[in-house]
């Protein structure tokens, strides 16, 4: 099977015009097939705060009213998206922005109220992978924004790094995918205040010895388990590495 | 050559939940190859209101500066296209929502300065019909924002009677286009108070006429100037009507 790079990207590094200029550069550097998945929670706090809308998170996840529903629409599906797509166009790359709503690609169940009510926020169900597959092959490279639907016409608020690996398993079938996760730091580290102390690879008896030990915590447990999840459907690898390295020749690698 | 119907609705319509809703099922219904071109003003201005950005308007064209811009990306390419994509997802048809710079589908000349300086504003400069006539001929309808952009990776706010026009015409080699021009009137009127006074068939002779007299006058002589110019172009039929008569039983009926 032929490789396919699927490179999820942050808020922060797609929101400032010198990372994001510097990212478009690198991702138009990967030979081979690619798709794209951004964030853009900054620049949604941003704009609700302008527009007098408070941003309530509960365990780094955004509580989405339909108010919000519409910041994050407006930002994740318009703003941010729409610019990396044309920032792409101008590389010569053949990119086309698209929600899981677009020709039904990532369809959600909105959330269940239990301790917490997110609101309008998706769990993703099922990924229509065939005409994506098909436009891949074509030569269309894909940029995804962290937006689903749950098919009755409602847009569901999406976490970018479910869509990432939701959609490198709905893909792996047709690709040998690499799913690479960026973010600010060099990968995952073994102590949280030297920058230097990156895991090179991690399996899972590793993940949850330093799991149990404190010493991999926070947002990186949900990110890990998303990355075993994925290997186990069939993703070839995992990299967990700064956006800097897309290229992926430093960063953490997760292996079964 | 199979027909294709080219519906595009205005901002009022697909603003508003009823009229939106009304105007979904009313799409969904129209059988064979469909796509979708809409406006949003009205909520660029509400939005941009709330950000304490004025809306400044001359010849009914928005002056779009860079904030603007980015309300306008914000609310045509997110709010309104995302919503009426995952709107007609839910009645089962299978949208795809596009800017001009997805897939370089539009690409546009920043309007030169002259008289009237619009800022971010596109002059439509080039349609590239190849990945829309496979896409729809594979079951997908396109759902088209009115943003465009220049291939040097700025977006440029667009007309989208023009997206409307230029887009019928770039499809005419591959199908047979009827071009429907939704807006709020039931035709192009006789006498502006009378309703029910619609032109049924107007030709470019009896438009010169009329646009001589007075009768057709402001925003109308710009959308019949590109209606002309696609029919010249090889659109197969162009009709002015309004939302609701979108199977187009009455309307003006525009020949050349």
């Amino acid at each position: 099977m032929e490789k396919l790079t699927l490179v999820k990207v942050g808020g922060k590094i797609v929101e400032e015009d010198d990372t994001l200029n510097r990212l478009l550069h690198d991702f138009a550097a990967i030979s081979g097939y690619k798709l794209l998945v951004h964030g853009g929670g900054r620049s949604a706090t941003r704009l609700a705060s302008r527009l007098g809308i408070e941003s309530k998170m509960v365990n780094g996840r955004r509580i989405t009213d339909l108010e919000m529903l519409n910041v994050v629409t407006m930002v994740y599906g318009g703003l941010v998206n729409k610019n990396i797509v044309a920032g792409l166009q101008a590389l010569d790359v053949n990119a086309l922005g698209l929600t899981g709503a677009d020709m039904n690609l990532i369809c959600s169940d909105k959330r269940p109220v239990k301790e917490v009510d997110y609101g309008y926020v998706g769990d993703v169900k099922t990924v229509n992978a065939g005409f994506l597959v098909s436009y891949i092959k074509q030569g269309i490279i894909p940029v995804l924004a962290p937006l689903t639907h749950d098919k009755k016409g409602r847009l569901l608020n999406t976490n970018a790094d479910t869509i990432a690996g939701e959609t490198a398993k709905a893909l792996a079938p047709f690709f040998d995918v690499t799913l690479v996760y960026c973010f600010e730091k060099k990968g995952v580290l073994k102590d949280e205040d030297d920058d230097d102390s990156v895991i090179a690879e991690l399996d899972e008896t590793l993940f949850k010895q330093y799991a149990g030990q404190g010493i991999i915590q926070g947002g990186m447990i949900p990110k890990l388990e998303n990355s075993f999840e994925a290997i186990r459907a069939g993703v070839k690898e995992v990299i967990i590495t700064q956006a800097s390295d897309i290229h992926q020749e430093g960063g953490t690698r997760i292996r079964l």
